[in-house]
């Protein structure tokens, strides 16, 4: 058997790192086209280059019934009256859902069916269990002052879909109205 | 697609419960056999038969991509120097494997290979993840004073198998000595 330290991760609940796990890092300039007010992103990106989120993966092993995990964390803050928000992605394997439970902060999972195109948010903050099924895009949004903290657990087999989403992005995006989080459609008005 | 109170679920960290899911119970009677000290059990069950856990499970889907999870509640607590503990089980489709994060209060899960019968404690409270690979049993050991909270995501197809587990026990467990949790063969002695 795998040995306890194998077995175990221990993460930091205020910056989402994993111990003994790189962090993949998502700069604002890794997220050109994920925001849909284009003259906002570049006029933000001019001024600085902020890190946005960070991912800290875990796949201990990749049989057809093995689980794997990831701890992110993403920063507050907005592009235009957009929320940050992760590039969003569908599972290559399009059958593989996912479980994500918010540790910290307060968010919201954007999902988007595939084949009808509807949209979804669901709140992802401590004690909130948000299901992502199968087939689904799913991107993460932070809709508070702090960070978001959250883990997401997904088959090993799903894989990571980022083309489809950076061809199309989301029909949907969640802005900043009257100090709420809205859902709009992307060429919507709030 | 599925609506937001489907895709969501909430918890209370404080009592395990997920709204709207009815948890199972389980009561020091139906755990006979799990302890491995039958008079200490039988002594206790004649004064009193508490609630030692719960689990409310959901299971949204069963496709072979989905997942399913879990939010337990173990009480703290003692037979002879054993700490209370879960029935545990294999996966009925032994390749699965399971993702357990602490929410709180201060626990062990216990690994048992199946092959070769080794045995593992991994932490389990607050900030720690404990993978468990497939073909292995596993009870969740509460070696704290307060509840211990937890929540488990499994594959779909996993299934549960307690009977391997009743016919034989776990072939170690976990003892309090001189205030600690301690991992000792059956027949053992600390």
């Amino acid at each position: 058997m795998l040995n306890v330290e194998q077995l175990l991760s221990r993460f930091d609940p205020q910056t989402g790192e994993i111990a003994g796990v790189p962090a993949v890092e998502r700069h604002l300039s890794d997220l050109r086209g994920c925001f849909a007010d284009a003259a906002a992103y570049e006029q933000a990106l001019a001024v600085d280059n902020p890190l946005v989120y960070t991912v800290a993966s875990v796949a201990l092993a990749g049989g057809a019934g093995d689980l794997n995990y990831a701890v992110g964390r993403l920063m507050p803050g907005c592009i235009g009256n957009e929320f940050y928000l992760t590039k969003g992605h569908f599972h290559a394997w399009r059958d593989a859902a996912e479980i994500y439970l918010g540790l910290s902060g307060d968010g919201l999972m954007l999902l988007e069916d595939e084949m009808t195109g509807e949209s979804r948010v669901v709140p992802l903050r401590p004690h909130h269990v948000a299901y992502v099924p199968g087939h689904t895009a799913h991107r993460t949004v932070n809709v508070g002052p702090e960070p978001l903290i959250y883990i997401g657990v997904y088959p090993a087999r799903a894989g990571h879909d980022y083309d489809a989403i950076a061809r199309t992005n989301f029909r949907h995006l969640v802005v900043e109205h009257d100090g709420q989080p809205v859902l709009i459609p992307k060429q919507g008005k709030v």
